[in-house]
């Protein structure tokens, strides 16, 4: 699905990163971007510009070669922070590259993002949308503070979950949505009516991925089932577990949310607790409302495809 | 010198940081920029736009504040792929707040600069400013990329070396001048006039930090004497001086170059050496030239003033 948006936003991309000097930078720039992804946030953006201004489907291909330059930067970085050896199946760049590449390589893509939307677009507009990335990736980096801060903590409120993954993954996709709409040169209300959809979008797709941790099938998501377990990450299920536990269910979670060195079988127990308190249950049902919520405003077309691709995804 | 111009600048960065949350993130962010400078690229850009267009002296202190945001950012994180431990006398960011978080501080920096720029100026200046702050910062991740596979090397050129300081100091202060002039609204000629007093000003800057490497006060420069040749850093005083070396000398130079556990006494034999085939001398020559193409143009004034001052320092 989408194949088409996909192409158009790799050869966007591959153009960007193609023959430029040094080579070992921008292969290194090159690797895990062009290693694969569902280029969820570029098709957004153009779906959103699509849907306010059917005229020319190909105005937000260089905003989505942006967002994507800007998703893949953070993915690098986050790695270097959380020492990850694989991702996609594969492995991260710091381990191909060595950390000062890495590091490197984000920045590049980082810098590639600012240069092409000044390139692509015109006075306001161009501003516009470079404030609002530039916000954006602000946040994503206190989103991505406040992930490794919690990880040390066992008291961390649901609040302060979903403001974290707003922040972390939430913001990227509210901004695309904005800046599609702002691209299309829609009004004001339409252009927060969007970012609104966007946010609530991505909110259920980060919800949806924490669920998927837990009873997804791991040739499909490409890794281990239960990694944030493992890593501590207080997902909205840990912290509806914590809260609702019984004294001995919470001793089992608490010991072993957060141990790297957890066996398959631990896992599985507190992934059992997980679902005999209801926390699963209670997270699929928030991921619903959030998709529900994207879907007002939304009555056809190929936005609300995206939309129904995105709650049905398995991976 | 430019004290008021410095104090503009420090209060435009720490309005930027202030009361900004997670606490942890903005405090490794605020650190070492915080922890003092000379301003000197926001100090050009605002002389610049003084120079072209003497109204209004304060409109050019946030694409000040911007330059000053993204020189950080590269300081923090190369100071992570060089694994340097200690910088102006302080130790770096990374030694204090760790790793992840001195990556995301450098990111965040990055952002608020993009941010910073489209906040305060307008439509095309905007973006014209922000396409050109975008390339530079691109160039010099491709600078540190060559700086980084040059130590490894040997045989490393002039001409590859000028590149690489062009790209990794020179172009922050050639785009500092060339901004400095959008933003006074000067004509295409005056602009690309000021960017290349810039970029001289930025070589000289550079190659003359070379030579006060070598030929400095400890107390004053704040580190020790003959760091570039422990680290094997190819300055065009290493590249003169490999080129023109007797068989013996070259044997001495090559042995130490890149040692980083070379004594003081190693060192200053190699300093001796770099003196007696007339390196130094050589490399003060270029700084001059360097300085004097950079003063074409600007005949007095607070413009000239900054290149005097630029020139003499021992520091």
């Amino acid at each position: 699905m989408f194949e088409e948006e996909k192409e158009k936003v790799e050869n966007g991309i591959k153009k960007l990163l193609k023959s430029k000097l040094p080579e070992e930078l921008y292969d290194a720039s090159a690797y895990l971007i062009l290693a694969g992804g569902k280029r969820l946030r570029p098709i957004l953006a153009m779906k959103v510009c699509e849907f306010l201004d059917g005229d020319d489907k190909n105005k937000a291909i260089p905003l989505g070669v942006s967002l994507e330059l800007i998703h893949n930067f953070t993915l690098l970085h986050d790695d270097i922070m959380d020492k990850d050896e694989t991702r996609r199946g594969v492995k991260t760049a710091h381990m191909v590259y060595g950390e000062p590449f890495a590091i490197l390589a984000g920045d590049t893509l980082f810098s590639l993002a600012f240069e092409n939307i000044a390139e692509n677009y015109e006075g306001e507009i161009a501003r516009k949308t470079s404030l609002e990335i530039a916000k954006m990736t602000r946040e994503i980096c206190d989103g991505q503070a406040l992930d490794m801060l919690f990880e040390k903590r066992n008291d961390v409120g649901e609040e302060e979950y979903t403001d974290m993954i707003y922040k972390k993954t939430a913001r990227l996709f509210e901004s695309g949505a904005r800046c599609g709409a702002l691209i299309a040169n829609a009004g004001k209300r339409e252009i927060e009516n969007m970012a609104r959809m966007g946010k609530n979008l991505g909110m259920g797709f980060q919800m949806a991925d924490d669920v998927l941790d837990l009873t997804g099938k791991e040739e499909k998501i490409g890794k281990r089932i239960g990694n944030d377990i493992r890593r501590g990450k207080k997902t909205l299920i840990a912290i509806h577990a914590l809260k609702n536990a019984s004294c001995e269910q919470r001793k089992k979670i608490v010991s072993t949310l957060g141990n790297g060195n957890a066996g398959e079988g631990e896992i599985k127990e507190v992934i059992e607790i997980f679902d005999k308190i209801g926390s699963i249950g209670y997270s699929q049902s928030v991921v619903r409302r959030y998709f529900e919520e994207a879907k007002k405003g939304v009555k056809k077309g190929p936005l609300l495809d995206l939309i129904n691709f995105m709650e049905r995804r398995e991976a």
